[in-house]
C-alpha cells in the first residue's frame, strides 16, 4: 500500500495501532486453514495484507470504513485467526482489522441473564469473567483459547455443550456492527419479536462480508449447580445413533452428546490419559487389535495408503464411545441422567460410569492442538463438519467416510445433536510420496467429501463456516438464496470492501 | 382491474380459482384489524382488491408473479385473514392471493420428526393430522382455527406453549417461497448450519413483502405422554414475575406460562365457566369487590370513563392468576412441576391445584372470539403485545398500562416467557360519546402505547406482526436495519409488487 494511505491511516490510528512490518504481514496472511501450512512447507507464500490495524473504538472503525470506500481497499475483519476455512485470509491484500483490542464486557445483567460484550474478547477470558460472577455462556468450542466472540458470531460457531445451550446464533439477542457505509447497525435486545425479518441472523454467519461485528448481547446462564457424566460403549455407530435420537426426541436436554466412531474412540484413548478414559478391562481386545494395526502402519505408511488402513479398520469389530454430560439443578440432572442411561441400555449401550465423561471434560479442548504434530511428519490433517436430519445421518456418515477414505485416514465423531438430526465431524490425515501433489490431494479430498455431502442433501458446514475453502459449493448449498445474498452484498457494499473474495459472493 | 387483466389471469387459473364478485372483494378488503370494523360501523369502506385468486400450484404462483411484474399489479398473500394489523389489507388494490388451496401435508418424517407442509393449511387441521399419527407441532395460537401455517410464518406467530416448543420461527427448518421475480427459493432442511446468513429468517416475518411462502419444513414433536397443570394465585404482579423469572432461569421448560393481572384474572373468571376456574372459597372478597365495581360501571359507562375505572381497580387489593402447564414424559413433568411449585411458593404464590390450569386448557382458544361482542355495544377492543428483557418488564407493564389506561379499560397478561424476558399482552376496550371520534381515539391509544414501548426499549410486537398498524414505528424499532430492509426490498422486488404499503417499507 502506498505511503499516502499509510499517512491517512495515521490520522485515524495511533502509531501503536497499526503496522506494516513484514513479519506481522506474513503472520496475518493466513488463518489456520491447512492450505496455509501446506503452502509454507512448499516454500510458497500466501497473499499478504498491506497493513494491520487494531481499532479501539467504533468511531475508528467508522473512519476506517470511510477511508476504505474512498480508496477501494479491502477490509478483512480478524478475531484470533483460528478459523480453518481461510475466511480471514487477505486474498486481495488490504487492511487486516484485528478486533482484539475491542474486548470489553460492556454490561452483565444478572436480572435478565444477558451480557453485552465487544467482539474482540477471547472466548475463555469472557467465560472466566462470567464464571467469577456465577454465570456461564455455555459456549465451549475447542478453540475457546484462541477464538473471539466476534469470530464465533461471524462463522456460526458451535460449542461442545450445544445440546443444552445452543449454537452461538441461538444465544445472540442483539448485535452491533459497523456497516460497509460506515453507519452503525444495532438491533434491539429482546427475547423475541415479530417486527419483520431477523436482521441479526443476516450478520451472524456473514464472515465479515456485510459488516464488522463490534459487539453482541448474548444470553448467559447461571453456573450449573451440578454436572453429571457418562461414558457409554456401543458396538455399532447405528445402535448409538438410534439411542441418541431416542434421547433427543424425548425432549431432554443433555449438555454434551458426543459419539466417537471406533477409530476416533481409539485415538482419543491413545494418549497419555488413555488409562483414565478406558480402564484395562474396558479397553478390550478389539481396541487392542485396532491399536496394533494402526501402530504397525505407523506414521507416513499409514497416511500414504489410507485405503488399506481404512479397509482393515472396517473389518475389525468396532467399539464406539458416547460421552454424555448433564448440567443444571441436581434434581433435573439426576432425572435426565436416569432417563438417558435407560435409553442407552435399551439400545445395547454399556454404561462405563462417569470416568470417560470426566476424562473427556478435562481434555475437551485438546483437539484444537492435536493436529499440528501431523505436519511435522510432512503429512497434513484437517476436519470437515457437516450436518443433516436423522433420516440421512447414517447414510451421510458412511458415504463421506468412504469418499474421504479413498484419500486419507479418516475418523469421525458425532458432536452436535438436535431433536431433528445432528452433525458429523470428520478428521482426516494424509500425505503423498510426491510432496508436490500434496495440495492437489488436499483439494481432491475436500471436493469428494463436500460433493458427497451435497449429494446426500446435507449442509456443507455445521459450525466452521465457509471462507474460501467451501466457497465453490455455496450455490449448491443455497440455490436461489445465494442470488439474494449477492444482490444484498452488491447494494449494501457497492465497493466490495468487506472481506472480498469470500463466501462465493 | 381492466377486463384484459382478467382475461390474462384466466390463462393461468381455472374459472373456479378466481373471482371479482363484489361481495368477495368486500370480504377480502380487510383482515381482523379493528379499524376495519370501526370503518364499517361508520359506513366507510376499506380499499378493495381488484380480484381474488386461489392458486393450487407453485407454477400458477410463478406465472402470477410474472403477470404482476408486467402490469405492476400488487399481490397480497392471504392466509385465513385473522391478522390484526392490516397486513393482508389490499391498500392499493391488486390481487389477493388466497393460499388456502395449497394445503397439503407433503411429508411427515417420523424418524427426524419433521413435517413439510404447504402454507395454506389451517393450523388446527394440521395439528389434528399430526395428533392422529402421534405427533404435535406444539404451536397453539388462539387463532389456530382461523389461521394458516403461512400466516404464522409471515408474521412470526407465537403459540400458547411457546415456553416449551418455541415460536414458529424456532420451529422452521426449511422454507420455500416464490420470490418477486418468479423464481422459487427453497432452503436446505438442516438442524443448523454455518454457511452464511440465515435466509429462512429473512422470509419469516416479512409479511409477504419479500415473497410468497408456499411451504415450510417444521420440527414436530412426539405427542406428550403426560400433561400437568397448575393455577397459582399471587398478590402482586411483581411477586409473580419474580417467581416466573426464577423458574425460567433454572433452565426448566414448562409448556404454558401465563400470568393474568388482576382485571384479566377477573375477566377470564367472569364467564359461564367461572365456577370451574375459581372455586367459591378461592374467589375471595377481593375478587368480589372487583366484580362489583366493574359491574356497577357496566358497558358503555365503564368504557367511556376508563381512567376512573382503572384508578378504582388499582386501589383494590389485587390477585393475579398464573397458569402453568408441563408436557413430556411423566418422569420429567413430575420433576418440573415439583420444582416449579416450590419456586412459586417461595415467592408467595398460593397453589390452587390443577383445576384452573385444566379450565384454561379447555378454553384456551376462546380469547380470539371474545372481542366481537364489544362491538355490539358500539365500543371497540384490541390487543397489543410487546416484549422486553426481565430488567424492564415490570416498568414496561406499568408504563404501558398507564398510557393505554388514559384512553381505555385495560387489562394484561404475560403470555410468553423466556430465560431473558417475556411478552405482555394488553387487551383494551374503549368507546366515545362522539361516534365520529372513535377512529381518532383508537389511533391515539395505539400511539401512546407504542411510543411508550419504544421509550422503554421494548420491541413493538412479540407475535402479531406489523402490517399497516405499526408501520410508522419500524424505523424506531430497527434503526439502520430498516434501511437495509428497504435496500433489500428495492433490489429483490424492483416493481414493488409484493404486498406494497406495509411494514414501513
Amino acid at each position: 500500500m502506498e505511503d499516502k494511505y499509510n499517512n491517512e491511516l495515521k490520522k485515524i490510528f495511533r502509531a501503536d495501532q497499526l503496522t506494516n512490518d513484514v513479519s506481522a504481514l506474513i503472520v496475518y496472511s493466513r488463518d489456520l486453514n491447512p492450505l496455509g501450512t501446506i503452502f509454507m512447507q512448499e516454500g510458497k507464500t500466501m497473499p499478504m495484507p498491506d497493513i494491520v490495524v487494531w481499532p479501539e473504538t467504533i468511531e475508528q472503525i467508522q473512519k476506517l470504513v470511510v477511508f476504505a470506500n474512498e480508496h477501494k481497499v479491502p477490509l478483512i475483519p480478524y478475531g484470533s485467526g483460528s478459523g480453518v476455512c481461510g475466511g480471514a485470509n487477505p486474498v486481495g491484500g488490504g487492511i487486516i482489522v484485528d478486533m482484539k483490542r475491542m474486548n470489553r464486557i460492556r454490561h452483565i445483567d444478572p436480572y435478565s441473564l444477558v451480557a453485552e460484550v465487544e467482539s474482540g474478547i477471547i472466548g475463555e477470558l469472557f467465560e472466566r469473567e462470567l464464571n467469577a460472577k456465577g454465570y456461564t455462556l455455555g459456549h465451549f468450542p475447542s478453540s475457546i483459547w484462541c477464538s473471539t466472540v466476534g469470530g464465533w458470531l461471524a462463522a456460526r460457531s458451535a460449542g461442545q455443550l450445544s445440546s443444552r445451550y445452543g449454537k452461538i446464533e441461538d444465544m445472540v439477542l442483539g448485535i452491533e456492527a459497523v456497516m460497509p457505509d460506515g453507519d452503525v447497525l444495532k438491533t434491539k435486545v429482546t427475547p423475541r419479536s415479530a417486527t419483520g425479518p431477523d436482521f441479526k441472523q443476516l450478520l451472524v454467519g456473514s464472515e465479515g462480508t456485510l459488516g464488522i461485528i463490534t459487539s453482541a448481547t448474548l444470553r448467559i446462564n447461571r453456573y450449573p449447580e451440578s454436572r453429571r457424566f457418562n461414558g457409554i460403549m456401543f458396538h455399532t455407530v447405528k445402535d448409538a445413533l438410534d439411542a441418541i435420537r431416542e434421547l433427543m426426541q424425548t425432549g431432554i436436554k443433555p449438555a454434551a452428546v458426543r459419539l466417537y466412531d471406533e477409530i476416533d474412540t481409539f485415538m482419543i484413548g491413545s494418549g497419555k490419559g488413555s488409562k483414565k478414559l478406558l480402564s484395562s478391562e474396558q479397553e478390550d481386545e478389539h481396541i487392542e487389535d485396532l491399536k496394533k494395526v494402526i501402530m504397525k502402519k505407523a506414521e507416513r505408511m499409514v497416511l500414504t495408503i489410507p485405503s488399506v488402513v481404512n479397509s482393515v479398520i472396517k473389518l475389525l469389530p468396532a467399539n464406539n464411545l458416547l460421552i454424555l454430560t448433564f448440567e443444571g439443578t441436581p434434581r433435573m440432572t439426576e432425572a435426565e441422567q436416569d432417563i438417558a442411561v435407560k435409553i442407552m441400555n435399551a439400545h445395547g449401550g454399556k454404561d462405563l460410569g462417569e470416568e470417560p465423561g470426566k476424562y473427556w471434560w478435562e481434555h475437551r479442548y485438546d483437539v484444537s492442538f492435536n493436529l499440528s504434530p501431523i505436519y511435522s511428519i510432512k503429512a497434513f490433517a484437517d476436519t470437515i463438519e457437516v450436518a443433516t436430519t436423522w433420516d440421512k445421518l447414517l447414510l451421510l456418515y458412511e458415504k463421506m467416510r468412504n469418499a474421504i477414505g479413498k484419500h486419507a485416514l479418516v475418523m469421525a465423531h458425532f458432536s452436535h445433536v438436535y431433536q431433528e438430526g445432528g452433525s458429523i465431524y470428520f478428521t482426516f490425515a494424509a500425505s503423498t510420496y510426491d510432496e508436490k501433489k500434496k495440495e492437489a490431494l488436499y483439494r481432491q479430498t475436500w471436493k469428494d467429501a463436500l460433493d458427497t455431502a451435497v449429494s446426500v442433501g446435507a449442509t456443507i458446514s455445521h459450525h466452521h463456516g465457509i471462507g474460501m475453502l467451501k466457497a465453490q459449493w455455496m450455490d449448491k448449498e443455497h440455490g436461489k438464496a445465494m442470488e439474494i445474498y449477492r444482490q444484498l452484498k452488491k447494494v449494501v457494499d457497492p465497493n466490495n470492501i468487506m472481506n472480498p473474495g469470500k463466501m462465493g459472493l
